[in-house]
């Protein structure tokens, strides 16, 4: 059994991972941190200890969760973002010399890491592709950063187009092109639990990560 | 049985038109019109008669084609584009006089056409709505002519977004977003003969429509 | 103004329909009857009287909201479900002869019935159809009702596959194939809130319509 | 420059890959064998000599083919099917033994290898998941090949759904649903030129391929 505390424990994500940790097999949630259940993660590692720490909390606590983290040498996963360039070297050297493995994701949809991943592979052989994004109108930002972050990886050149429309969620489709067919690879996000599956993915398995910061859920798939 | 004369019988339509035409028992094929074959319009219909003539040919072959059938008196399916708006108006002039239908569409894929009038209709309810069409990478324009009539009839203020791949044929997307739901309505054109079974449809109907000029097959659908 | 009663305020769908009325500026919301509110239908309409009034109860319920309508000569909104065909007969014959009108709908989203509309259209130019509907793994019934309502109407032999996985919610597709082409016409359902528009269209046009029982929405559409 | 033999030059693939291997910068096409060209793909052998030899031909002459290039010494890429499990084994063993590698696929359409593939991948994260192919109604067989093929690797017990309607081409979609989302992947076979290039991938990749017999295109993949 996998002895997990959970930090940001009430809030928006914290509030769904809290019955996933409990009904997994394989974990024991021991903590819920949180300031409103008046139990910082300092304390809850002091009191408790725990094999895997799991924090998504705000952006100013990311990098002390970090420093936490590894001065009690457990390992971190890491969802809160707000780790700027300098503070990811910081914790990776320190991560490093500490022996402590430190996950963070800014993504932790497995659907879309793999639609990304499996888009980078198509495009050794099939070069020529587009991407079509497709959210909510509430969405304010276009292109998405998911579709960003494909275009980055496919290397840049890569049409984007951003639908909005009222009754979308958060959908994208990556469409390859070649002689006679077309292969599409599309991930569609149809509820706030999306999340879930790759957390619990990452908790098992950063414990066998090597020492250091670790960036993308990719790290443990 | 219905009698038709095909004017174009050599070209890529004809040709494809040719075996249709033979194939439907409703329909007896008289005479394939065509230079190649030596055989004008004119004199097909002089030697044969006709019930309907279907004319796909070359733009500077529409607007004779109109006068001779209005002055022998047989409907006429037109698929050849070229007849400028004033020359639409004295070709409706004359057909009305004449008492005879000339049907004249730019797009004799059912589909295409069912795609466009649910689209009007949809409207109504879920006002919301993005097209996305895509072609194979040899289509040099963009958007669609079919992308842009399918706006003009939505009101105009719908966003396009084309999509060029190889490997793609040519297909339409008209997405519809409301509160919790959305509705997609979709063309694929997957083969060449995509026109046909418009073509057949409206050989059968153009002869119940009233004197004068109709424009688009949704006139005989 | 079109004072509503709503019936049933306080159930999943009332509670949803309940701020969705009081934003409609051509609505307004005068009572909210439900037992939890100590407020029966009853006493709501004879304390405030309505120009129309919804009821989404449950199953037993849906006959005496009929009569007390009925009876109180106002239009009604029912989405309850629960009218036997004899029950059905009988809401039709008290209310043509109390000349009021009743809308009983088994589905209240605008997308899935105007579907089920262009499916019905389509059919009469591209006769070969299937049904794919995709929903949650706990939706214990295959096909669903929507498919099965979908094949009635487009006469009985049409094909249904039922996709049953975690992360789909309600989505139904179906496709039309002729020569050359296909046309997919696709409702999504993608949050609990997708029938709130159709409500309120129905409650704008009620009392619009012809003394009597009518069924479906397609009656206000 | 790859000095190429093409067998069964004259044949449906053939003729397609005649004018690809003439284009492609990397490849020389030294000969063209077919019985109606009268020269035998052991004579071309023996005139030209090649650095890799390709065989679309009839079933009877996969075997034979096989023995051809593995006496001669030149990697083949063999698109015959044909090859019963015996025969294959011993080509592999001949092939072994010469060293000399055989390439054996029963389908080169890259993106329908990735398709394969990624859902291999995808399954380890998503084990929920169902098919979806649709064929054009001239197609008898059902479920499709590829779809047998695709469930085997996924572990056999995945529901398959076969389309048949006019106006389809090959399309084939997996979908894997997990919590809060779906992932989607789907291959469209739109020109009969799709498999061309897969043999060009494979005849520039065969060469550096162990001694032996690979089967599938994703052995240079």
């Amino acid at each position: 059994m996998i002895r997990v505390i959970l930090s940001g424990a009430t809030g928006r994500v914290g509030a769904l991972l809290t019955p996933a940790i409990e009904a997994d097999p394989e974990l024991t949630l021991v903590a819920r941190a949180a300031p409103s259940l008046e139990l910082s993660l300092e304390r809850a590692l002091a009191d408790e200890g725990a094999d895997v720490v799991v924090d998504f909390t705000v952006p100013e606590a990311a990098e002390s969760a970090c420093r936490t983290c590894v001065a009690a040498g457990v390992p971190l996963v890491l969802g809160t973002s707000g780790l700027s360039p300098d503070a990811q070297a910081g914790v990776d050297a320190a991560a490093r010399t500490a022996g402590v493995p430190v996950l963070f994701a800014p993504n932790f949809a497995v659907g879309a890491v793999l639609m990304m991943r499996f888009a980078e592979e198509a495009l050794k052989y099939m070069p020529d592709c587009e991407i079509i994004e497709l959210h909510a109108d509430t969405k304010r930002d276009a292109p998405s950063g998911t579709a960003l972050e494909t275009a980055r990886r496919l290397g840049g050149e890569v049409p984007i187009h951003s639908v909005r429309l009222p009754g979308l969620i958060a959908h994208q489709t990556v469409i390859f092109g070649g002689a006679g067919q077309t292969l599409t690879i599309r991930h569609d996000t149809t509820a706030r639990d999306a999340f879930v599956p790759g957390v619990l993915l990452a908790v098992k398995a950063v414990g066998k990560l090597p020492p250091g910061l670790a960036v993308g859920l990719e790290a443990v798939m």
